[in-house]
């Protein structure tokens, strides 16, 4: 088999990570795609920096028994708690980040240099939007914000511009971002893009909105195209696994993805 | 050292479970609590059965490493999946459970025969309520609703009258009991006792709300007073174990419990 027609291994501690799939299918089409949700253990956000980066490690050495080429952190806590520790132990690997495609996305983008965060309380405590932000732009400003409701709210599918709950508590969380006005948002959690629309309909079109989860496809086209890996052979149908409860997620998959969910979800125990 | 001296042991999927230790702390406050909150895999509402059985097994194997005499499973969840699977694996441990003192109560107090009944997902998919209820009231009619953000919502501190998200919430899980002109409500999960002002502003006073927490704290004391388990001897201060995040744990205990929290929260690794 050739190198570039492996799988893309993509991972999340839940159902989240779809979102980061879908932008996938969206831009490299032809490529084979793994999925692990670790929903045994979900959620990852309210959790320490030691237990997210154990999970991790347990999700990589999953999807390492395939033939992968690329793993894919499809999930801004796990990215932001553990790439480091899975780089380092998976040297050979390329391994695929969402916390830094966005945040160099908002680094350019940004005019007044006044960028907002919102994500899980895990990823703002570990202050890696901030440090990748300032990397790529040392002027700008960062102003972040833990939501850690809107998780549970989206996986109840309240996410709709005309539901009065998920508009109060996305009107509280970016109050605060619209204050300091910025001109530009990075939606850090796979589940956000789901609110597109409320958050659009709150902070203004003035302010442009950066999902993570499509600047993270991108990212990947672009670097699998420079590395050469982009998958010339056949395309083959997702394999989607998760570590519990396979009928929640594949009730709430359509939610995340559409139509793109083109296989069953299988339940794996991976400890 | 005498059997009633020994400790109870109290265990929930995180920390919720306090409720049931404030109901014991207060109906028998000279008896002695080691608390297990399984922080490193809450919530378990959301898992399915054969997960919540596997962690809730870890939790009293834990537990049974100090010296107790009985096991409270301080949720409902954990309760209404693997309570007959504890009672299996420990013949010698008298195992209370939240349940069924709540479904007993419930059974007995309603004068109208249509109880409702609220809690996870998980909990309303065992049925668990619905069979002891008609257990101990073959008359009784139970309508249940899973009502799945009101943990998250709980855990954010929303739970005050005043706050507009939790009132919608509230009202609209309940507005399907209102209409079925229930009796008698029971708080199903170890965290509801804290809505309980938000929910009686919604459901009005001619509904009795029974908290599942203090009728699994009422039913404990008799049962030990009948099983000459009451502790006559020394009280040590409670231990309070999580799996994860004791931090976390600490900060949001005193919403729980208020200054019935005496101890530090230790970590471990049960697994």
């Amino acid at each position: 088999m050739k190198e570039s027609d492996k799988y893309i291994g993509v991972f999340d501690s839940g159902i989240g990570g779809l979102t980061v799939v879908k932008s996938i299918i969206d831009d490299i089409p032809g490529e084979n795609i793994i999925y692990f949700g670790d929903t045994a253990h979900v959620p990852y956000g309210t959790r320490s920096k030691q237990q997210i980066t154990e999970y991790v490690m347990n999700d990589v050495r999953f999807l390492n028994t395939f033939n992968i080429k690329a793993i894919v952190i499809a999930c801004n806590t796990a990215d932001s708690a553990a790439k480091t520790e899975v780089e380092k132990n998976y040297p050979d690997i390329p391994i695929f980040g969402v916390v830094e495609p966005a945040s160099e996305k908002a680094a350019h983008i940004t005019k007044n240099n006044r960028i907002g965060v919102i994500a899980t309380n895990a990823t703002i405590r570990s202050k890696a939007y901030e440090k990748a932000i300032k990397k790529y732009n040392p002027d700008a400003e960062v102003f972040s914000v833990a939501c850690p409701l809107l998780v549970p709210l989206v996986e109840e599918g309240r996410f709709k511009t005309d539901d009065p709950v998920i508009s109060e508590v996305v009107e509280e969380y970016l109050t605060p971002l619209k204050e300091k006005e910025i001109d530009t948002l990075v939606l850090g959690c796979t589940h956000y893009p789901l609110l597109h629309d409320v958050i659009s309909a709150f902070i203004g079109d003035k302010t442009e909105i950066i999902s993570s989860s499509a600047a993270a496809a991108e990212h990947l086209k672009t670097e699998l195209a420079e590395l050469d890996l982009l998958n010339s052979g056949e395309k083959k149908p997702g394999k989607y696994f998760v570590s519990d409860n396979a009928e929640f997620f594949e009730q709430k998959a359509n939610m995340f993805m559409g139509d793109s969910l083109d296989v069953k979800v299988e339940q794996v125990n991976i400890e």
